[in-house]
């Protein structure tokens, strides 16, 4: 076992002074002292720092790390045909591994502890989340091309590869299959009783072209098309109407935002005040670090409350809490990862130490806006995912030398970019 | 003499592998290694770590640390007369000296080695900023009440204080001075030939009723005054007309951009493209910490182009080269510190490391993008003012510990806010 104590801790109710005691993968204890102690292999003294669980990154294409600073400030068609596909076009099952490993560790050293991802070569990036112990879920991406078929047998095999893997239902975007795909996937979600997801109105364009095509927005397409009957939700959501909120809000879908990459590639700016009048699920995700370029929930955090202001012309839009308990709780009830939603007893020990004496966190007058408006990565201290510490003070413990996994990772960069 | 070797230099051309010795406070050599070596004190490998010249914050408010966190997401005026005014009634000397150590901190931290403020009881400020080594310029903040008369003693007494200390003319801003002050300080301004700073066109409202007041634009007005017969500029500038533009480019005069703050406070966003266009000069500012609430100059950079993407709806708007260039050296010549904007032999060795091991920074396809779209304070490994080191691996070299300074901080703001 492993004690946590003299700090605070974010739990389901607010920031408290209690103790948290991991045993094995979970939480097993959450409260003062006892007088009877158990013996314990560590105890930690946080000093006041704080315990929380871990990010969940609800959308992201972790492969993408070669892309990073590689393909900027373009608009978003010349970005993705000129520089973003021809790449990927020279992508291989070992050069993408090799990138996945430079995203996760990215990942631990800012406090995430599972991603929500959608990319090719899933027997890759399922390997290191094996590997490692990172909580990795995919999103099946089907485009035009792919046989929607395939879904039966991913959704068996990566659904059964124990606790650090998970599958989803799904399928890349409205403007990139026909309605043949979506009839498939939606037989699929009924065969298993499972959400489906995909990028959604992530675009004005996207938008407008799938009302001229379909006669309705994606969301209203899915939703008729009963993709939906078992839950799931989209990413990005920027140009949803009035009517795709309420669709959303009915049927408990969940709307992933990612702010910095919709602000990179100028997409737009999620409606924050009519998704929280409606009390649409919320969860929050980096996008892949072609389009960010950063995987930093603080920042994005950040992005959202200050873009929510903006647009509303009033410094009181934006909530906080909300975008926390989004970026921790939200993305992790999105993900299916119930039991790493909170710091609880029985829950998956997946935490993050954050530290509370940088001077970005000083004084200490508001622990969670704190963490949304001043933190930053230089904050987390130690991450943890089933109760196995992955990364403390700069130091990685993934079974493999950080610098030569992102050496490797330049070697494969160079061999594509030239 | 300091050797930094086995690295990257940011110098005025660009990106390197030159060494960089410090000699006393200055850079003495930029270049490749020599066959004939000198005596060095301390020879640091950089591994291909980063040396680059500190950020230089050229618009903020030390001494409001006390409010962060405390005061957020609120309307500006309801924050301004409802929490900050309130709040800052009941600043001392003392207190304000705490709060100002903890910005300095931050500053450290965040590899910002200099600071252009605005704020109450400069001679604690200043007394920071000489026993710390930590470059702090001033600018004067008079508001209604205030007698202009004396920038005169403060002008001559804080400008003969040594290397650390300056003090430029100013005022808060248009709508809370009158006439008269405009007019003294402009006759100060031709007294001591010096540049003129201060708040202008944060709001609309603030340009609206200076239109009301006086017929002309905030900017119109200073400039017909000749306030800026010397130069100078304005903090935030977001509403600003083209002829306004016109005015600052004529004049020389820069504009600080304060994006977080900005956004924070649902101000507005400043008109990046028209000032590029009309080569308006440029420097960035974190503004204070109750309105930030950071004082990270990475997150300043990456707003800053963010909102211009989303401003002109085209993910080719901004310019990161443009805008780090603007943080580190705008800032300097902005605040007078012409010797501490660049890499360079004879420059003041003002100089921060970046760690580029960091998988945030991985793979390194182009340095000036990862700092300005993926670095984030963890990325800082040293920060260096005038050849001396005050911040290394999480470590302070003020003489003082840090962790007293905080608490000495919490202690005055518990007394404050209660």
């Amino acid at each position: 076992m492993i004690r946590f104590f003299n700090g605070r801790t974010l739990e389901p109710g607010g920031v408290t002074e209690n103790e948290v005691w991991v045993d094995g993968s979970a939480i097993s204890y959450v409260g003062p002292a006892k007088a009877d102690m158990p013996a314990f292999e560590r105890q930690v003294d946080l000093q006041g720092d704080l315990i929380m669980p871990g990010f969940k990154d609800a959308h992201t294409h972790s492969g993408m790390t070669f892309l990073r600073s590689a393909a900027d400030d373009l608009p978003l068609h010349q970005w993705l045909e000129k520089q973003v596909f021809p790449a990927e076009a020279k992508l291989t099952p070992e050069s993408t591994g090799a990138f996945v490993k430079v995203a996760f560790l990215e990942y631990l050293a800012n406090g995430i502890t599972a991603c929500f991802d959608m990319y090719f070569f899933q027997d890759q990036f399922v390997q290191v989340a094996k590997d490692w112990g990172f909580r990795a879920v995919m999103c099946e991406s089907l485009t035009f091309g792919d046989d929607p078929q395939r879904v039966y047998d991913r959704y068996e095999k990566y659904n059964n590869m124990g606790p650090f893997v998970g599958y989803r239902l799904g399928f890349h975007a409205e403007y990139t299959n026909g309605l043949e795909t979506f009839k498939a996937v939606s037989e699929a979600a009924h065969h298993f009783k499972a959400p489906v997801w995909c990028h959604n109105s992530e675009t004005a364009k996207e938008v407008r072209e799938c009302v001229q095509r379909h006669g309705v927005s994606p969301t209203k397409l899915f939703d008729e098309l009963g993709l939906y009957d078992y839950g799931g939700g989209g990413y990005h959501c920027i140009y949803m109407t009035d009517e795709d909120m309420d669709i959303f809000a009915r049927r408990g879908l969940t709307a992933v935002l990612n702010a910095c990459s919709n602000g990179k590639l100028a997409s737009g700016t999620f409606h924050l005040k009519e998704a929280m009048e409606k009390g649409v699920n919320l969860a929050v995700g980096t996008d892949g670090p072609a389009s960010n370029n950063a995987l930093d929930m603080f920042r994005e955090m950040y992005l959202i409350n200050i873009m929510a202001k903006l647009r509303e012309e009033n410094a009181a839009a934006g909530d906080p809490g909300l975008i926390l308990d989004a970026a921790v709780s939200g993305g992790a009830r999105a993900m299916g990862l119930t039991d790493c939603d909170a710091i609880a007893p029985g829950k998956q020990a997946d935490m993050v130490r954050i530290d509370m004496h940088r001077p970005n966190m000083r004084p200490v007058n508001n622990v969670v806006k704190n963490l949304v408006y001043s933190g930053d990565p230089s904050n987390v201290r130690m991450t943890m995912i089933a109760g196995k510490v992955l990364y403390e003070d700069g130091q990685f413990f993934v079974g493999e030398d950080a610098e030569d996994i992102c050496r490797a990772a330049e070697k494969y960069t160079k061999q594509i970019l030239g």
